[in-house]
């Protein structure tokens, strides 16, 4: 039987385990990436398996979300990421230079590698045939330690694409159109093949406008099979030598497929406050808006901002409107300056940033009060944008623009009919990406050869070995589809705090009960309970590790979302999925008692746990876990185990260098 | 006798008293401009007064200090500008459209005119013969009132430039020639009147950034004579039918004369912490820097990006160091965009940021511990960049981009020595500066016509009339040169309140105690005691308005900066000079009494006041007032005088609108 391009890539990687669905299969990981809303944790993680290099093919570290520097303490985290890149042999991406993801593509991401990140949007390179997966840190100081990822095996499905897109229409129409269809939780546990004659259509850039939101979907990860295209870009960018032809066998068997004609994709938009919440433009049209923001992960390189760029020049942004762009990366911004089109944005009355992806999680350019803001983003969950109760509405660059211009939502089609001299922009790829790669600091240009801390960079936290008895409260029973934005905020005044659990720690769930924290300190030990898809979203790993550092043993959840869960099982916190009858009997603090002997039961792979309520009446929860990740939970977290792991290897000493 | 160029622009606009230095007078205000974090509070004072539109031939409200919008706070700020300015019919300058300095200097500033801003640098259009005072809100709400402005007749000093800047000298050098040798206290009661030679040798851009940064010496202005280079630089502006020519009468009399030979000027720097700790650049040659950011009202302009941007092309940023580029206004931005140095300067490692003036006030770009910053600006007082303990040196945009490229403190001669292919950039106008206007909203444009107010926004204070007798504890002594940044921080965590006085007092003087605010509001009343130049700085009001609403009536100090002593006085709070013995003698928290019936006293005209101390020990304390500063006094702050005023002139009503 044939393989998907999927399998092959994993085939290629595998060092444990079996390619079967479901099965937990772990890969050699040839790229990592780290950003500085999570690199910070993952190099002190490093810093504790004590190595002296780091091991992969390439590590990258960039500074992208907190770039606006608003507090020392974000300024402090650069310098360390620096000072840590230096150390341990990565790249260094300055403050400046560009979201990770945009980066990343642009310099190292290659056909047929496998990368892992500490940001849930990874999987973005997919777009060019790379295996990209989002993890917690803690994942990543492990590959980079040179140990393999672990990851339940996913479904492959082949999502067809067919025709061409209409003007007008845009790649990102193509998966608000796959959010609408399969709602946010619809690719848990899968990988999305892109295939057929509408995905060749597609430039790289399209192409990772669709990998990099897939992970809207909950997918573990998004790919397209490599062709002419991928080669012409990765020619346009210097590295065509890095070209390699993948293709998934024509017998291939996918788990499911999903057909989608691209000439039949119009302009979309995902209104608040969640990306599967989709609906045609037209059908909000005329909800005024008072800001418009271009750039992102998603839709912030210059293939992106090209088209914005083209419909407002020689036009005006409505004067009750701002439109904020900021590019995905210098090299993005670097080209749209050198080609004039950086001044004509200004002078339609456009507020240039910097390369940032800040404004995403409410790091600057917050809405005001009761506004609408409509952004080329991936994520508009309540309250991200830096504000609650915000009113964030998703769209392409091409429908983000025309709001500009109009000063409320509009499809561009009718725009158009209004503008007689409006054409449809399309997709332009330059020349040459011929950019300067001085914000890029290379393992041999390194300039610092140790860490610099600075006061707020703190310790990593460690949980002791499992133990046999768990009880406690159940400190706060939450809804659906809670995500690590609830868990941990990303806004700029606890964002800050990332290096330093302790007082990160007391914003834990701040944003669904303030009292939480404090809450969950005084109590001994104690629960979570939460419905369906608990822990969607960024990656973040503090969205456990916090948790943790509280006294949090266990989650009773409907359902988990697979980031958020394998970050449970790093940091000793036992994720239990119950039934919906037994969620909705459960309240917030009754007392909750495993009856079993939790570390004999973790360790022998017992699934299935009784939980006592109030001492009257049980429920059963199931443990889902592999035998790696029982041996994670009774070693108190990864941390530990892989420590005690090269103990053991090494007979106590670190491994050698290389 | 013949009159200075200041004496005869006072002339043109005196309503009441004569031109004799120390008496006060009161000028016509032709011009006001507002800022964001000073604009609020003017137009809740503006409401208060119950006027239907402003009166002045122009008032122009900016948003340049929290154009990063942080917090949502910010963003409510600036919609509630545009909806004041919209009402009440002043131009609104969009945020991302630059510093209100170089906005008003390209659109609005004309020779002859009188400018009145709530901003301590509004000086700067001095430089095209503007006579611009900065001032506390209120005045500049009473003003738009169509209310004179009074102040005290300043002395005017000749600055006789002679000679030419060598190469590498610049502007910047020779306001930084001007700290070294007066000091920051060097300009009180102060105008200086730049001529001679040399004066005529500068062109305009070079001028405003003298007359900006005259601020730093304590002058109540800085003006040049008006001449060739200025009609020159307003028909590059195509402005040129604004030009007037304006000179000092030959015969002039000046208080005062400082002669500087511009041949012997040479690259200077203000070492941390002050502005007049200058130093030849050679003297602090090789010390480390972290991070370089050009831009600010001082040299922000496109004439002082664009020689550091000739230094950069086709080199690179060291590795070591960030170097920021934040353009002073959106015109800047958008030339330089156009004719390819923002390509350039990307190209080289430059973070190019939005046009704002946030970095100077510690919002955005923060310096990391211990670290070193060379910037542009015009302050560096302790603690102002965002971080305490910070190391912040000014320096011309010159030897800045020299510093960004060594990494290190270098006079950019040493550099050119290094690297033979630097040539000396000089300064260049651009032929025309013709760039877009969409992001100033005209009065005649405007989209709101009511106020739109934020949660955030709150209330105007208000206080009583004063009252017979003052006493209470001495709650706080301070040392000498107390700034308003000491009074009322401005970084971001703070400034997101400035619309909000009760939450914004919780700040008051927590630089100097943390436990002050609390300690003030539990006393019933008392004194806050300092030593020289008590609250120099920035202009902002809220530096009396806090400790006002904190209950603090009197201030005991050697000496007063002459815009904080005037918003003590807007304020209701009396401001007392005391000799040095006396300072000595106080200590924190001993009982003061004055001993005199205050109300009567203030009203009546008395100058000293006795003071006793515990009961034990009496000192004398001057009121140094005018007439007018005794009822504003008397009636509890100006804008209840005010209001008071207007309720008798029409009977009840406030005026009609024109």
């Amino acid at each position: 039987m044939g393989q998907t391009l999927t399998e092959k890539i994993l085939d290629d990687h595998l060092v444990e385990g079996e390619l079967e669905p479901g099965e937990e299969i772990g890969i050699e990981i040839d790229q990592v990436l780290t950003q500085d809303t999570t690199g910070t944790m993952v190099w002190l993680q490093f810093e504790a398996l004590g190595l002296e290099e780091q091991q992969t093919e390439l590590a990258a570290q960039y500074c992208d979300h907190q770039t606006y520097q608003f507090d020392f303490k974000n300024t402090d985290d650069h310098r360390f990421l620096r000072s840590a890149a230096g150390t341990y042999g990565a790249h260094f991406s300055r403050p400046g230079n560009g979201i990770c993801h945009n980066v990343h593509k642009e310099n190292f991401a290659a056909p047929g590698k496998t990368l892992l990140g500490s940001d849930s949007h990874t999987p973005t390179p997919g777009g060019l045939g790379e295996l990209a997966i989002g993890a917690g840190g803690l994942d990543i100081a492990v590959a980079m330690g040179g140990g393999a990822y672990y990851v339940e095996m996913p479904e492959v499905v082949n999502v067809r694409l067919e025709g061409e897109l209409q003007d007008w229409a845009s790649a990102k129409d193509v998966i608000l159109e796959m959010l609408r269809r399969l709602s946010v939780k619809g690719g848990v546990g899968k990988v999305f093949e892109y295939t057929g004659p509408g995905a060749e259509s597609l430039s790289v850039p399209e192409r990772t406008t669709i990998t990099n939101m897939g992970t809207e979907l909950g997918a573990t990860s998004s790919i397209f099979e490599t062709d002419e295209k991928t080669k012409d870009y990765l020619e346009r960018q210097n590295r065509g030598e890095e070209y390699v032809e993948l293709k998934a066998d024509e017998d291939a068997e996918y788990a499911d497929e999903v057909v989608i004609d691209l000439s039949e994709i119009e302009p979309l938009i995902a209104q608040p406050s969640m990306p599967d919440n989709v609906v045609p433009v037209r059908d909000v049209a005329g909800t005024e808006v008072d800001q418009v923001i271009v750039g992102s992960c998603t839709n912030g390189g210059y293939e992106d901002v090209l088209p914005a760029a083209k419909m407002v020049k020689g036009r005006e942004v409505a004067k009750s409107t701002d439109l904020i762009v900021a590019p995905g990366s210098k090299q993005a911004g670097e080209l749209l300056a050198r080609e004039g089109w950086t001044a004509e944005m200004m002078a339609a009355g456009v507020n240039v940033s910097e390369a940032t992806c800040g404004p995403c999680i409410g790091i600057g350019h917050v809405p005001a009060s009761d506004s609408v803001s409509v952004r080329t983003f991936n994520r508009n969950f309540e309250g991200r944008s830096g504000i609650e109760d915000d009113s964030v509405f998703l769209s392409s660059p091409q429908v983000a623009a025309a709001a500009a211009l109009k000063g409320e939502i509009v499809d561009p089609r009718d725009l158009q009919d209004e503008l007689d001299d409006l054409d449809a922009p399309g997709v332009e790829l330059p020349d040459k990406y011929d950019a300067s790669k001085a914000d890029l600091i290379a393992p041999d240009e390194a300039i610092d050869d140790e860490l610099i801390k600075g006061p707020n960079i703190g310790e990593v936290p460690l949980k002791d070995p499992i133990q046999a008895n768990i009880d406690g409260e159940a400190i706060l029973k939450m809804g659906d589809n809670i995500t690590t934005d609830h868990i941990i905020p990303a806004t700029s005044d606890i964002l800050k705090f990332r290096s330093n659990i302790e007082r990160l720690s007391e914003f834990t769930l701040s944003r669904v009960d303030e009292s939480f924290a404090t809450r969950a300190k005084e109590a001994d030990g104690g629960f979570l309970v939460a419905g369906e898809n608990y822990g969607q979203g960024s990656s973040r790993e503090h969205a456990a590790m916090c948790p943790m550092y509280l006294g949090i043993e266990g989650v009773l959840a409907q359902s988990f979302a697979r980031i958020h869960k394998a970050n449970l099982f790093n940091f000793g916190i036992v994720p239990l999925a119950i039934d919906e009858e037994t969620y909705e009997k459960i309240e917030q603090g009754d007392d909750v008692a495993i009856v079993d002997d939790v570390a004999e039961g973790v360790e022998s792979g017992q699934e299935e746990f009784t939980v006592r309520i109030n001492d009257d009446w049980e429920a059963t929860a199931t443990l889902d876990a592999s035998e790696r990740e029982r041996r994670i939970l009774t070693a108190g977290g990864k941390l530990s185990l892989t420590k005690q792991q090269y103990e053991e290897e090494s007979g106590g000493a670190a491994p050698a260098d290389d």
